[in-house]
């Protein structure tokens, strides 16, 4: 079963990657670009067939590894 | 207009980065991995507010910054 799991920084938390694209999309005339952030996107292939199992042991995963809950926020999306 | 975009990487490309969550995921003791794909995730906040020009432009700006289209597939969600 495939889980898809988001990353995204807080909001407040200062994110200088997507600062910097926004300004490289300035740079290279893309005019009307209000804001940029940059999170991360993992997909997961779990052996688990249980959906509800399978988003359970995501969530554990992101809160022990893949993301810092302290300026990060998670979100989990179980898919086939 | 909010604008997401995901970028991941083509079929076949080796991905270290996923590899290595993968590994680590293991040693915590996560059971059933049977295998991790990184990719990014990006938000743009655009001034404009067509739905199909700001699909437009966001898929330009995958094509010429925020994708290597040789190694990296783009998908783009045009959302509120």
């Amino acid at each position: 079963m495939k889980v898809r799991v988001h990353i995204t920084l807080k909001t407040g938390v200062l994110d200088p990657q997507g600062k910097a694209i926004q300004h490289a999309l300035d740079g290279l005339g893309f005019a009307g670009v209000d804001g940029v952030r940059q999170g991360k996107y993992i997909e997961i292939d779990l052996a688990e067939t249980d959906p509800a199992k399978a988003r359970e042991t995501a969530e554990a995963m992101c809160a022990r590894l893949l993301a810092n809950t302290v300026i990060e926020d998670y979100r989990v999306d179980v898919g086939s």
